[in-house]
C-alpha cells in the first residue's frame, strides 16, 4: 500500500479531519503522479515530411499514450525554428529538449559524429543495429556526444540507399571524372577523390538541375522518398547503392532535461525512441517496395544498373584512403573505425551465408 | 489540473474538513493509480533458454520499468507448466494471461496459424515485418486468432534459418530420396513430397542421432543456437536456407486479460512486445555472427553449401503444390496465401535492387 492510500484510508476511518501532514503529503503525491513533463523537440525536416518526420511523431505518440499523458513532446519542424541544421546547437544549449536529425550533419563541428549514420561500404541496417545494441556502437556514440551535454539514440533507418539517378551510363572510372553530382557528406569526398565534382543544391532545385543537365547525376534516398521528387521521369539510369547502406537518423536529448525525468518516463522515452527507429526501418522497406512497383509500372524504361567492379574498387580505395587520414589525425576516429571494421567482418560472414545466400538461391 | 489535485487544494483552502464525495474520490483515484496488474505468461522454452527466452524476459522488464511497477509479468518456463506445446490452450482458457511461443506450433489445431511464423521460399525478416505492420499481416493474424479468444503479436525473429547439417553432400534430387532428416512442420511435409523421410526426435537426442547416423541430416536454427548443440563437430556440411527465411516467434494475450487493462498499460504492453520482438531479430543476427566466427575458427573444415538449383526447383514445386492443396480446402488459407504472395512480389523487387545488389557488389 502506498503512503497516499494509507493517508486516504486514515481520513476515511476517522472524523474526516485532515491532519496538516497528511494534507501536505496528499498534495505532494497528487502533484508527483500528475506532473506533466512538456518537452520540445526540433526536427531537421519540414512539416509533414513523410517517413523521416513520421519517426518522431510516432515516438511522441507512443510516449504520450504509455505515460497516460504525463510525457508531452511538442515537435517543431524547420519552418518553425528556421534552423534545420542547427538542431545540434539548439539541443546542446537547452533551447530545445530534444532533436530529430542525422548524426553526420554535425561532422563539420564534431568530426566523429560522422560514423553513427552510415558509412560507404559499411554495415546494412540489421548489421548496424546489432553493432549499436549488442556490440560497442551505443557506448562509442555516448562518448562522442558526452562533451556536448547530449545523449544520442538511433532514430530510424532509410534501408539501403540507392546510388542515385544518372543521365549517362557509368562504364569505367573515367566516366566519373568531371561528373557533376549532387552527393553530400563523406560520400561526396570519396567521389571527389576519384575525380567527380560533387555539388550541393537545395532540394527544391534538384529536379530542374537534373533535367537541364546543370548536374549529371544525384542521389537522394531510395524509391520511398525519390518517387515524389520525380527523378524517374527525367533520368534513365538508377544505380544500386554503395555509399549509404544503412542511413540511421538520430534522436538527441539534452542531458539536463534527461536528468529531470523520473525513471519510468526515462524508460518510456528510451523504448519509444527504439521502437520508432525500428519501425521507420520497416516503413522505409515497405514504402520503397510500393513506390518502386509504381515507378516500374509507369516508367518501364528506367534501368537498374550496378557500378562496374572497376568503379566499385576505385571508390573503395578512395574511401579507405580518406578513412585512414581521419584515423591518423584522431585517436577516437581510429577507435570507432576499428570497432566498425571488426564488427562488419564478423557479422558480414553471417549475412553472406544467411540473407545473401537465401536471396541468391532464388534467381 | 486533475480532479484529485482540485480535491486536495479545496481541502487545504477550507477548514480541512473532507467532504464525503471528495474523500471517496481520493480513495478511488489513489487505488486506480496504485493498482498493480499481475499477469502470468507461459513460454514454450525451458528456463534460461537463450535468445528465444530473452525476448519475453526483456519484454516483461521493459513493461515493468515503463509502468513504474504497475504491470508485473511472471514467466513460467516449460519445466514449471509441463506443457511446452500447450501454450495455445492455456492462454485460450485463461489459465495463463499470456504466452510466448511460435504460431506454427498450432497448425494441427488451427491450420491457418501456420502462416504467421515463416514460410518456405517466403519473406525475409524485414520484408515480413513490413507485411505485418504496414500491409495486411496483423489484420489477417487477428482474424485467425479472434475465434480463440486471443490476440497474437510478433514475438522475435531468428533471422534467416540455415538449411541444416548434413552428413553427405546433396548433389541431385535423388540424394534427398530416403534421406532421414529431422525437420518439423510444413518444411517436413515439403521434404516428404520429394521423397525424404522427415523424422521428429527430441532435442536432447539429436546430437547422438546425427553422430550415429540414425538420421542423415537435421535443421535447428542457425549458428546463434546451433553452436551449443555441437553439430559442427560431427557433420561436415552446413547448408544455406530455404525453408524458414524469417522465423517469427509469437506473443499471445488472452482477450479477457487484455480488456481489463487500462489504456496506458495496453499501450505499454503493445510497445514492449514490439520492441522485444525487433530486439530479438537483431540479437539473433549478432549471436549468429559471433558464433559462426567461433565455428569457423575451431572447425575450419565445415563446408557451407547451397542446394543445387535443381533441388531448389523441386522443393519449390513441392511447396507450391502443398500450398495449393491448403488453399483449395480453406478460403481463409487462400486469402492469406494471396496476401503473402502479392506482398512478397512487391517487396522482393525492392530487396533485389537494395540489399541483394549491395551485398553482391562486394564479392
Amino acid at each position: 500500500m502506498s503512503l497516499i492510500t494509507q493517508c486516504v484510508r486514515r481520513t476515511l476511518k476517522g472524523t474526516a479531519l485532515l491532519t496538516t501532514a497528511c494534507a501536505a503529503f496528499m498534495a505532494m503525491s497528487a502533484s508527483a503522479a500528475d506532473k506533466v513533463y512538456r518537452l520540445t523537440m526540433a526536427e531537421t525536416w519540414g512539416p509533414n515530411f513523410p517517413i523521416f518526420g513520421d519517426a518522431p511523431r510516432n515516438m511522441a505518440k507512443m510516449a504520450e499514450e504509455m505515460s497516460n499523458g504525463r510525457l508531452q513532446i511538442r515537435i517543431d519542424s524547420s519552418n518553425k525554428h528556421k534552423a534545420p541544421f542547427g538542431v545540434f546547437d539548439m539541443v546542446k544549449s537547452g533551447q530545445y529538449d530534444m532533436g530529430h536529425s542525422a548524426s553526420y550533419y554535425w561532422k563539420g563541428k564534431v568530426p566523429n559524429t560522422l560514423y553513427f549514420t552510415s558509412m560507404p561500404f559499411g554495415m546494412t541496417p540489421p548489421e548496424q543495429y546489432a553493432w549499436f545494441y549488442y556490440d560497442d556502437g551505443m557506448k562509442l556514440m555516448e562518448q562522442v556526444y558526452e562533451p556536448h551535454n547530449m545523449l544520442s539514440f538511433p532514430g530510424g533507418n532509410t534501408d539501403v540507399q540507392m546510388g542515385g539517378w544518372f543521365q549517362k551510363e557509368i562504364k569505367t572510372i573515367d566516366d566519373l571524372k568531371g561528373l557533376k553530382m549532387r552527393i553530400p557528406g563523406f560520400a561526396g569526398e570519396v567521389l571527389a577523390e576519384v575525380g567527380a565534382k560533387p555539388t550541393n543544391i537545395a532540394p527544391g532545385e534538384l529536379y530542374t538541375a537534373l533535367e537541364r543537365r546543370t548536374i549529371d547525376a544525384l542521389e537522394w534516398v531510395g524509391p520511398s522518398l525519390d518517387l515524389r521528387m520525380g527523378f524517374h521521369k527525367i533520368a534513365p539510369y538508377y544505380y544500386t547503392g554503395w555509399h549509404e547502406p544503412a542511413t540511421e537518423l538520430q534522436f538527441l536529448v539534452n542531458k539536463r532535461t534527461w536528468s529531470k525525468l523520473p525513471d519510468d518516463l526515462k524508460a518510456i522515452l528510451t523504448v519509444a525512441m527504439k521502437a520508432a527507429a525500428y519501425d521507420m526501418y520497416i516503413q522505409s522497406t515497405h514504402e520503397s517496395g510500393k513506390n518502386w512497383a509504381q515507378i516500374r509500372t509507369e516508367y518501364p524504361d528506367v534501368k537498374i544498373k550496378d557500378f562496374p567492379p572497376e568503379v566499385i574498387t576505385a571508390l573503395r580505395e578512395a574511401n579507405d584512403k580518406l578513412l585512414k587520414e581521419h584515423a591518423e589525425k584522431d585517436e577516437m576516429a581510429k577507435q570507432i573505425q576499428a570497432s566498425q571494421a571488426a564488427y562488419l567482418e564478423q557479422v558480414r560472414s553471417w549475412t553472406d551465408i544467411a540473407t545473401k545466400a537465401y536471396l541468391n538461391n532464388f534467381d
